[in-house]
């Protein structure tokens, strides 16, 4: 298999992940950008003990890239055609063109078939939405699925680099007593919860919480999946966990379910109450897979199911669908 | 009034926090006894300026107390008979005799008729059920409840003292990279979040779970109201968070749902998203209010709402409903 030229926008946790990822899948990486802001520029990553220099992103950066990662913000907006442009695929880990009906917007364990129609660029799903999908996808194909109800408990690391530091400073702070600071959250979030993830919208509900309804139903390609969300910002480093309850369409019992969970791509079924064993955000951090556990049925109604699902949130969250999409492009000859 | 014999059972977080809350709404207290196990007995506490000694509890202690509180644990399983064959009415905030269909359980914003059927003893409902019912009364009687689907966000403070000391001493540890060390929680505790309080059932669900489906039900005095819970402890000190999900019998937007919950006893909304007023651990902690907010129409459903709702579960989960109760009973002429 040829080397493919490679080009990473971002070195926040994002991007830094991404360089990670790739290195640890062992992707057949040729020639390697890594793109930023001029803020970055110059600064040193390493990518399999080479040492490489950011580069400012311009149009330009793109010519000869066979694969563009971008890692989030506003680069994309900027620079995503351009790369298309130059003839890169572009795999986007923002938030700007995943709704958009010419992008596919992709987790390789629900929808890998979706790959096929891109037209350069290919978006991946918000961190919180993809865990959910790959634990809900097995559900799905089984049974079917008329709505979910998630609440989600979201490690810092998804608002970067510096809401981490803030975690920790701010932890520093109410542990000595010390008045509280901070500039990334609205409130403290050391030792406290967070109703308020991205921006709040006219209905009421955050885009955080429509992203998960809306890119649930793309994802599935299921206009008729019924979502409501309520996502939440918890005192944790990395790795995000969720309440999710399903109603199904038809019946399926716990054990059906842990049965077609454990068999799925992608997930690691933890449930075993007697030693005390479900999904952790501690132990979630540093791994590729969806943990599920907590599998019950929901009493209150016919075909009701509760799952407690946590991932690493800049890994399969980001930076591993990411990579994985770039992998799925190469199986299909699409790279 | 006349001034009442009160004996307080416990001397943990709940106990000390029953003695501030009788001192602050200046309960006609008489002669106070502060009763505990042999091993907290000698140790000296405060009430009103004065020291008081704590004495251990011997069936004997509560010859002349009309009134006992009692914190928690299995106290009430040992004494609580004695306390009352003695003469007290006893209040009882453990889970020992909550769905004993001889006990009343009761929150007195909710259901303040049934301590009048009470046979010398009335239960405290759990923290997590407590603050939940407060919000979803209004709801209830302006259009009828079929469904609730809640996840929380549960404080250490629930586990007691010993367990708040263990989220202080492991965040700690993490933020200078030590070895993590615990007792309390089945994991570390700090920067992570645990879907596991209280022991785990026959049918998956934590004894917490179910605390909330059935206290529930007894408390608003309708079994078929239909609840199905997820409990997580994260890492807060104080204060119970909940994201809560109502499937109403009739029709509620978003803004009359505000509105009936601005006018209930016992609810303060704080809904104010241009302004990012929502509920916070870290602001109802100290405080005898249940906070709701992020009240929205949950669009999955015909009838549906979705609400954010914190507490002080040391207080209104605890020792104030425990103290409006012997209120209540004051009022009522039953002590």
């Amino acid at each position: 298999m040829a080397n493919l030229n490679v080009a990473v926008v971002g070195t926040g946790a994002v991007g830094q992940t991404m360089l990670k990822v790739l290195e640890e899948r062992n992707f057949p990486v040729g020639r390697l950008k890594v793109l930023a802001t001029s803020r970055s520029a110059g600064k040193k990553v390493t990518f399999k003990g080479e040492e490489y220099r950011v580069e400012e992103t311009t149009p330009e950066s793109f010519a000869g890239v066979n694969v563009a990662l971008f890692a989030g913000g506003e680069a994309s907006k900027i620079f995503g055609r351009a790369a298309v442009a130059a003839g890169a695929v572009v795999i986007d880990n923002s938030n700007n063109f995943r709704m958009d009906p010419e992008v596919p917007l992709v987790v390789p364990e629900v929808n890998p078939q979706d790959v096929r129609w891109h037209k350069g660029l290919i978006a991946n799903p918000n961190c919180s939405t993809i865990q959910m999908v790959v634990a809900l996808k097995p559900l799905y194909d089984a049974a079917g699925i008329k709505r979910v109800v998630v609440s989600t408990y979201q490690a810092v690391s998804g608002a970067g680099q510096e809401a981490i530091d803030e975690l920790r400073k701010q932890s520093q702070q109410v542990l000595e007593g010390r008045e509280v600071s901070g500039r990334v959250f609205p409130w403290q979030i050391a030792f406290n919860c967070l109703p308020h993830i991205d921006i709040f919208l006219e209905n009421g509900y955050s885009k955080e919480e429509m992203k998960m309804v809306n890119e649930t139903k793309k994802i599935m390609g299921d206009n008729d999946i019924r979502v409501t969300a309520t996502t939440v910002r918890v005192p944790v480093f990395n790795g995000h966990s969720e309440a999710i309850n399903v109603e199904t369409r038809e019946k399926l019992t716990a054990s059906q379910a842990r049965e077609l969970l454990s068999r799925a791509p992608g997930v690691v079924v933890v449930d075993d109450l007697d030693n005390k064993a479900y999904p952790l955000a501690i132990q979630a951090d540093g791994r590729d897979e969806v943990f599920v556990g907590r599998i019950r049925e929901d009493f209150s109604i016919a075909n009701g199911l509760n799952l407690w699902v946590v991932a690493d949130n800049l890994r399969k969250g980001a930076a591993t669908n990411a990579v994985q999409i770039a992998e799925l492009l190469l199986q299909e000859g699409l790279l």
